[in-house]
Protein backbone atom coordinates (compact mmCIF):
# COMPACT_ATOMS: atom_id res chain seq x y z
CA UNK A 1 0.00 0.00 0.00
CA UNK A 2 0.97 3.73 -0.80
CA UNK A 3 0.07 6.18 1.32
CA UNK A 4 0.80 10.14 -0.33
CA UNK A 5 1.05 13.23 1.05
CA UNK A 6 -0.29 16.00 -1.12
CA UNK A 7 1.36 19.16 -0.81
CA UNK A 8 5.19 19.28 -1.25
CA UNK A 9 4.60 16.06 -2.86
CA UNK A 10 1.99 16.08 -5.54
CA UNK A 11 1.30 19.63 -5.51
CA UNK A 12 3.92 22.37 -5.60
CA UNK A 13 2.95 24.37 -2.47
CA UNK A 14 6.51 25.70 -2.28
CA UNK A 15 6.78 26.97 -5.54
CA UNK A 16 3.16 28.39 -5.38
CA UNK A 17 3.62 30.11 -1.77
CA UNK A 18 7.19 32.00 -3.31
CA UNK A 19 5.61 33.09 -6.34
CA UNK A 20 2.68 33.98 -4.44
CA UNK A 21 4.66 35.98 -2.34
CA UNK A 22 7.27 37.73 -4.43
CA UNK A 23 3.93 39.01 -6.58
CA UNK A 24 2.62 40.47 -3.44
CA UNK A 25 5.30 42.11 -1.78
CA UNK A 26 8.10 42.30 -4.80
CA UNK A 27 9.84 44.62 -2.57
CA UNK A 28 10.28 41.84 0.46
CA UNK A 29 12.97 40.06 1.02
CA UNK A 30 12.23 36.24 0.14
CA UNK A 31 13.95 32.93 1.20
CA UNK A 32 14.67 31.43 -2.56
CA UNK A 33 13.55 27.59 -2.34
CA UNK A 34 16.86 25.64 -2.15
CA UNK A 35 17.36 27.98 1.13
CA UNK A 36 14.16 26.50 3.25
CA UNK A 37 14.68 25.72 6.16
CA UNK A 38 12.19 23.89 8.77
CA UNK A 39 8.84 22.78 7.84
CA UNK A 40 7.10 25.99 8.47
CA UNK A 41 7.76 28.66 6.12
CA UNK A 42 6.34 31.51 8.20
CA UNK A 43 8.72 30.43 11.01
CA UNK A 44 11.76 30.44 8.43
CA UNK A 45 10.02 34.04 7.26
CA UNK A 46 10.00 35.33 10.99
CA UNK A 47 8.06 38.07 12.75
CA UNK A 48 7.91 40.44 9.91
CA UNK A 49 6.84 38.76 7.33
CA UNK A 50 5.34 35.62 8.84
CA UNK A 51 1.81 36.87 8.90
CA UNK A 52 1.81 37.46 4.87
CA UNK A 53 2.86 33.37 4.54
CA UNK A 54 -0.03 32.59 6.86
CA UNK A 55 -2.51 35.09 4.51
CA UNK A 56 -1.69 33.94 1.74
CA UNK A 57 -1.87 30.43 2.30
CA UNK A 58 -5.44 30.87 4.24
CA UNK A 59 -6.79 32.69 0.66
CA UNK A 60 -9.42 31.25 -1.81
CA UNK A 61 -7.74 29.92 -4.86
CA UNK A 62 -4.08 29.22 -3.43
CA UNK A 63 -4.71 25.49 -2.66
CA UNK A 64 -6.35 24.99 -5.96
CA UNK A 65 -3.82 27.07 -8.20
CA UNK A 66 -0.83 24.73 -7.10
CA UNK A 67 0.87 23.08 -9.95
CA UNK A 68 1.55 19.69 -10.00
CA UNK A 69 5.24 18.38 -9.30
CA UNK A 70 6.90 16.55 -12.23
CA UNK A 71 6.06 13.53 -12.53
CA UNK A 72 3.84 12.56 -9.60
CA UNK A 73 0.47 12.26 -11.91
CA UNK A 74 2.05 9.61 -14.25
CA UNK A 75 3.83 8.08 -11.39
CA UNK A 76 0.18 7.91 -9.08
CA UNK A 77 -1.21 6.20 -12.29
CA UNK A 78 1.36 3.80 -12.86
CA UNK A 79 1.51 2.52 -9.05
CA UNK A 80 -2.21 1.74 -9.49
CA UNK A 81 -1.51 -0.13 -13.12
CA UNK A 82 1.44 -2.33 -11.23
CA UNK A 83 -1.55 -3.24 -8.64
CA UNK A 84 -0.49 -1.07 -5.37
CA UNK A 85 -3.54 0.03 -3.19
CA UNK A 86 -2.87 3.81 -3.49
CA UNK A 87 -4.21 6.58 -1.56
CA UNK A 88 -3.40 9.81 -1.50
CA UNK A 89 -2.88 11.10 2.53
CA UNK A 90 -3.39 14.81 3.34
CA UNK A 91 -3.93 17.08 6.40
CA UNK A 92 -6.74 20.11 6.44
CA UNK A 93 -4.97 23.57 7.28
CA UNK A 94 -8.01 24.14 9.58
CA UNK A 95 -7.73 27.65 9.93
CA UNK A 96 -8.59 27.77 5.99
CA UNK A 97 -11.76 27.35 4.50
CA UNK A 98 -11.13 26.77 1.13
CA UNK A 99 -8.22 24.43 2.20
CA UNK A 100 -10.17 21.52 1.90
CA UNK A 101 -12.59 21.62 -1.11
CA UNK A 102 -9.98 22.99 -2.93
CA UNK A 103 -7.85 19.94 -2.36
CA UNK A 104 -9.91 18.18 -3.51
CA UNK A 105 -10.71 20.62 -6.95
CA UNK A 106 -6.97 20.35 -7.33
CA UNK A 107 -7.20 16.37 -7.46
CA UNK A 108 -9.77 16.02 -9.82
CA UNK A 109 -8.17 18.48 -11.92
CA UNK A 110 -4.77 17.38 -11.81
CA UNK A 111 -5.69 13.37 -11.36
CA UNK A 112 -9.07 13.10 -12.33
CA UNK A 113 -12.01 12.25 -10.29
CA UNK A 114 -11.50 8.66 -9.62
CA UNK A 115 -9.15 9.94 -7.39
CA UNK A 116 -11.58 11.79 -5.05
CA UNK A 117 -12.05 7.81 -4.04
CA UNK A 118 -8.73 7.63 -3.07
CA UNK A 119 -8.06 10.72 -1.17
CA UNK A 120 -7.71 10.84 2.30
CA UNK A 121 -7.85 13.52 4.91
CA UNK A 122 -6.60 13.24 7.88
CA UNK A 123 -4.95 15.29 10.83
CA UNK A 124 -3.37 12.13 12.22
CA UNK A 125 -1.72 10.21 9.58
CA UNK A 126 -0.75 7.38 12.14
CA UNK A 127 -4.16 6.65 11.76
CA UNK A 128 -4.07 5.63 8.27
CA UNK A 129 -2.91 2.44 6.35
CA UNK A 130 -2.50 -1.20 6.90
CA UNK A 131 -0.69 -3.09 9.25
CA UNK A 132 -1.31 -5.92 7.26
CA UNK A 133 0.93 -5.82 4.34
CA UNK A 134 3.75 -3.56 3.27
CA UNK A 135 2.88 -0.32 3.33
CA UNK A 136 5.00 3.51 2.75
CA UNK A 137 4.09 6.66 3.38
CA UNK A 138 5.68 9.58 0.74
CA UNK A 139 5.79 12.27 2.28
CA UNK A 140 8.01 15.49 2.56
CA UNK A 141 7.25 16.63 6.39
CA UNK A 142 10.56 15.58 8.14
CA UNK A 143 8.38 13.55 11.17
CA UNK A 144 4.98 12.35 10.96
CA UNK A 145 3.73 11.79 14.28
CA UNK A 146 0.51 11.04 15.43
CA UNK A 147 -1.68 9.31 18.43
CA UNK A 148 -1.25 5.68 17.02
CA UNK A 149 2.13 3.62 16.20
CA UNK A 150 1.89 4.30 12.37
CA UNK A 151 1.34 1.15 10.48
CA UNK A 152 3.44 2.43 7.15
CA UNK A 153 7.39 3.29 6.51
CA UNK A 154 7.91 6.88 5.93
CA UNK A 155 9.54 7.75 2.74
CA UNK A 156 10.90 11.33 2.54
CA UNK A 157 9.86 12.87 -0.08
CA UNK A 158 12.77 15.57 -0.84
CA UNK A 159 12.81 18.66 -0.10
CA UNK A 160 15.58 21.50 1.67
CA UNK A 161 14.16 21.40 4.55
CA UNK A 162 13.94 17.83 5.12
CA UNK A 163 17.76 17.06 4.23
CA UNK A 164 18.69 16.13 8.07
CA UNK A 165 16.40 13.52 8.10
CA UNK A 166 17.83 9.76 7.39
CA UNK A 167 15.65 7.01 6.08
CA UNK A 168 14.55 6.18 2.64
CA UNK A 169 13.98 9.12 0.45
CA UNK A 170 12.30 10.11 -3.24
CA UNK A 171 14.47 12.38 -5.06
CA UNK A 172 11.67 12.52 -7.83
CA UNK A 173 9.34 10.63 -9.00
CA UNK A 174 10.89 8.96 -12.02
CA UNK A 175 12.51 6.63 -9.08
CA UNK A 176 9.68 5.54 -7.05
CA UNK A 177 10.16 1.77 -8.20
CA UNK A 178 13.56 2.16 -7.14
CA UNK A 179 13.04 3.55 -3.89
CA UNK A 180 9.96 1.73 -2.84
CA UNK A 181 11.13 -1.98 -3.97
CA UNK A 182 13.66 -2.02 -1.13
CA UNK A 183 11.36 -0.50 1.30
CA UNK A 184 8.59 -2.90 0.73
CA UNK A 185 10.97 -6.00 0.66
CA UNK A 186 12.13 -5.04 4.23
CA UNK A 187 9.16 -5.46 5.68
CA UNK A 188 8.11 -8.24 3.95
CA UNK A 189 11.17 -10.14 5.71
CA UNK A 190 9.73 -8.55 9.17
CA UNK A 191 7.16 -10.66 8.31
CA UNK A 192 4.31 -8.59 8.84
CA UNK B 1 -9.63 4.61 20.23
CA UNK B 2 -13.12 5.37 19.09
CA UNK B 3 -13.66 6.06 15.80
CA UNK B 4 -16.84 7.97 15.00
CA UNK B 5 -19.22 7.86 11.95
CA UNK B 6 -20.77 11.21 10.84
CA UNK B 7 -23.89 10.46 9.18
CA UNK B 8 -26.83 8.29 10.43
CA UNK B 9 -24.40 8.53 14.27
CA UNK B 10 -24.23 11.97 15.21
CA UNK B 11 -25.77 14.05 12.23
CA UNK B 12 -29.46 13.34 11.31
CA UNK B 13 -29.30 12.11 7.75
CA UNK B 14 -32.89 9.89 7.92
CA UNK B 15 -34.61 12.80 9.36
CA UNK B 16 -33.08 15.53 7.66
CA UNK B 17 -33.58 13.52 4.04
CA UNK B 18 -36.97 12.91 4.74
CA UNK B 19 -38.23 16.18 5.90
CA UNK B 20 -37.16 17.74 2.83
CA UNK B 21 -38.17 15.02 0.92
CA UNK B 22 -41.49 16.06 2.25
CA UNK B 23 -41.09 19.57 1.92
CA UNK B 24 -40.26 19.08 -1.83
CA UNK B 25 -42.66 16.73 -2.76
CA UNK B 26 -45.64 16.79 -0.45
CA UNK B 27 -48.06 14.65 -2.44
CA UNK B 28 -45.56 11.45 -3.47
CA UNK B 29 -46.04 8.24 -1.12
CA UNK B 30 -42.96 8.56 1.69
CA UNK B 31 -40.97 6.18 3.57
CA UNK B 32 -41.68 6.32 7.30
CA UNK B 33 -38.32 6.71 9.21
CA UNK B 34 -39.21 3.03 10.98
CA UNK B 35 -39.78 1.74 7.60
CA UNK B 36 -36.49 1.96 6.39
CA UNK B 37 -35.04 -0.79 4.74
CA UNK B 38 -31.43 -1.15 2.64
CA UNK B 39 -28.61 1.07 3.27
CA UNK B 40 -29.08 3.36 0.62
CA UNK B 41 -32.70 5.63 1.01
CA UNK B 42 -32.58 5.99 -2.90
CA UNK B 43 -32.88 2.29 -3.74
CA UNK B 44 -36.19 1.42 -1.39
CA UNK B 45 -37.27 4.88 -2.94
CA UNK B 46 -37.44 2.90 -6.09
CA UNK B 47 -37.57 4.02 -9.92
CA UNK B 48 -40.26 6.57 -9.45
CA UNK B 49 -38.70 8.81 -6.21
CA UNK B 50 -34.71 7.64 -6.21
CA UNK B 51 -33.66 10.20 -8.56
CA UNK B 52 -35.45 13.10 -6.21
CA UNK B 53 -33.52 11.59 -3.41
CA UNK B 54 -30.39 11.57 -4.89
CA UNK B 55 -30.87 15.31 -5.95
CA UNK B 56 -31.71 16.44 -2.30
CA UNK B 57 -28.88 14.93 -0.43
CA UNK B 58 -26.55 16.36 -3.50
CA UNK B 59 -28.31 20.30 -2.81
CA UNK B 60 -26.46 22.56 -1.33
CA UNK B 61 -27.05 23.13 2.71
CA UNK B 62 -28.47 19.26 3.02
CA UNK B 63 -25.45 18.28 5.09
CA UNK B 64 -24.96 21.80 6.74
CA UNK B 65 -28.85 21.66 7.83
CA UNK B 66 -29.08 18.05 9.62
CA UNK B 67 -30.00 17.66 13.27
CA UNK B 68 -27.45 16.16 16.06
CA UNK B 69 -28.80 12.56 17.13
CA UNK B 70 -30.02 13.25 20.52
CA UNK B 71 -27.25 12.85 23.13
CA UNK B 72 -24.04 12.50 20.37
CA UNK B 73 -22.51 15.53 21.16
CA UNK B 74 -22.19 14.79 25.43
CA UNK B 75 -21.18 11.79 24.69
CA UNK B 76 -18.22 12.43 22.61
CA UNK B 77 -17.17 15.25 24.70
CA UNK B 78 -17.53 12.29 27.63
CA UNK B 79 -15.36 10.06 25.88
CA UNK B 80 -12.67 12.25 25.55
CA UNK B 81 -13.49 13.50 29.37
CA UNK B 82 -12.08 9.73 30.05
CA UNK B 83 -9.40 9.74 28.25
CA UNK B 84 -10.12 7.96 25.00
CA UNK B 85 -8.52 9.08 21.73
CA UNK B 86 -11.86 9.93 19.59
CA UNK B 87 -11.95 10.37 16.21
CA UNK B 88 -14.88 11.43 13.24
CA UNK B 89 -14.38 8.70 10.03
CA UNK B 90 -16.66 9.79 7.58
CA UNK B 91 -16.61 9.12 3.86
CA UNK B 92 -17.74 12.21 1.38
CA UNK B 93 -20.29 11.57 -1.14
CA UNK B 94 -18.22 12.80 -4.64
CA UNK B 95 -21.08 13.75 -6.78
CA UNK B 96 -21.79 16.77 -4.20
CA UNK B 97 -19.14 19.16 -4.27
CA UNK B 98 -21.18 20.87 -0.75
CA UNK B 99 -20.52 17.55 1.10
CA UNK B 100 -16.74 17.30 2.23
CA UNK B 101 -17.07 21.48 3.33
CA UNK B 102 -20.89 21.32 4.93
CA UNK B 103 -19.84 18.10 6.74
CA UNK B 104 -17.17 20.06 8.51
CA UNK B 105 -19.17 23.31 9.08
CA UNK B 106 -21.41 20.60 10.89
CA UNK B 107 -19.30 19.72 12.95
CA UNK B 108 -17.88 23.10 13.77
CA UNK B 109 -21.50 24.26 14.61
CA UNK B 110 -22.54 21.01 16.60
CA UNK B 111 -19.18 19.91 18.11
CA UNK B 112 -16.78 22.75 17.94
CA UNK B 113 -13.69 24.16 16.05
CA UNK B 114 -11.54 21.64 17.94
CA UNK B 115 -12.73 18.56 16.48
CA UNK B 116 -11.70 19.75 13.26
CA UNK B 117 -8.73 18.45 14.33
CA UNK B 118 -10.36 14.83 14.95
CA UNK B 119 -12.41 14.47 11.82
CA UNK B 120 -10.92 12.13 9.02
CA UNK B 121 -12.84 11.72 5.46
CA UNK B 122 -12.04 8.78 4.23
CA UNK B 123 -13.60 6.39 1.16
CA UNK B 124 -12.42 3.45 3.07
CA UNK B 125 -13.11 3.45 6.86
CA UNK B 126 -10.75 -0.43 7.10
CA UNK B 127 -7.69 1.78 6.33
CA UNK B 128 -8.56 3.95 9.73
CA UNK B 129 -7.87 2.92 13.34
CA UNK B 130 -4.82 1.53 15.45
CA UNK B 131 -4.35 -2.12 15.88
CA UNK B 132 -2.05 -1.85 18.81
CA UNK B 133 -5.05 -0.60 21.04
CA UNK B 134 -8.41 -1.42 21.70
CA UNK B 135 -10.56 -0.12 19.00
CA UNK B 136 -13.91 0.49 17.87
CA UNK B 137 -15.69 1.84 14.48
CA UNK B 138 -19.44 3.17 15.72
CA UNK B 139 -21.12 3.13 12.58
CA UNK B 140 -24.59 2.75 10.97
CA UNK B 141 -23.82 0.75 8.01
CA UNK B 142 -24.68 -2.46 7.75
CA UNK B 143 -21.27 -3.78 6.97
CA UNK B 144 -18.15 -1.86 6.13
CA UNK B 145 -15.61 -3.07 3.92
CA UNK B 146 -12.39 -1.93 2.08
CA UNK B 147 -9.77 -3.03 1.08
CA UNK B 148 -7.16 -3.38 4.41
CA UNK B 149 -8.41 -5.73 7.35
CA UNK B 150 -9.69 -3.19 9.78
CA UNK B 151 -8.19 -2.55 13.17
CA UNK B 152 -11.08 -1.72 14.54
CA UNK B 153 -14.41 -3.60 16.30
CA UNK B 154 -17.59 -2.76 14.68
CA UNK B 155 -20.42 -1.53 16.28
CA UNK B 156 -23.57 -1.03 15.01
CA UNK B 157 -25.56 2.26 15.37
CA UNK B 158 -28.93 1.27 15.73
CA UNK B 159 -30.80 2.07 12.70
CA UNK B 160 -34.43 0.47 11.21
CA UNK B 161 -31.97 -0.01 8.06
CA UNK B 162 -29.48 -2.60 10.04
CA UNK B 163 -31.59 -4.31 12.11
CA UNK B 164 -30.66 -7.71 10.61
CA UNK B 165 -27.06 -7.20 11.68
CA UNK B 166 -25.22 -9.25 14.57
CA UNK B 167 -22.67 -7.56 16.64
CA UNK B 168 -22.52 -5.15 19.79
CA UNK B 169 -25.09 -2.17 19.02
CA UNK B 170 -25.37 1.36 20.37
CA UNK B 171 -28.56 2.03 20.39
CA UNK B 172 -28.75 4.81 21.88
CA UNK B 173 -25.71 7.76 23.28
CA UNK B 174 -26.48 7.23 26.84
CA UNK B 175 -25.35 3.84 26.64
CA UNK B 176 -22.30 4.39 25.07
CA UNK B 177 -19.94 3.30 27.89
CA UNK B 178 -22.20 0.01 28.74
CA UNK B 179 -21.92 -0.67 24.95
CA UNK B 180 -17.96 -0.25 24.32
CA UNK B 181 -16.58 -1.42 27.63
CA UNK B 182 -17.33 -5.09 26.45
CA UNK B 183 -16.16 -5.06 23.70
CA UNK B 184 -12.44 -3.38 24.27
CA UNK B 185 -12.50 -5.78 27.38
CA UNK B 186 -12.52 -8.38 24.55
CA UNK B 187 -10.15 -7.01 22.51
CA UNK B 188 -8.21 -7.11 25.71
CA UNK B 189 -8.01 -10.69 26.33
CA UNK B 190 -7.12 -10.99 22.17
CA UNK B 191 -4.10 -8.88 23.48
CA UNK B 192 -3.24 -7.20 20.54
Amino acid sequence: MVLIDQDGVIADFERGLLDTFRAKHPDAPFVALADRRGFYAREQYGPAWGEAINEIIRTEGFYRDLLAIEGAPAALEEMLKVGHDVFLCTSQLVSSRWCVPEKLDWVEHHLGGAWLRRTVITPDKTLVGDRLQPCVLIDDRPTVTGVASPPWTHVLFDAPYNKEERGPRLSSWADWREVLEPVFAAQRRQDR
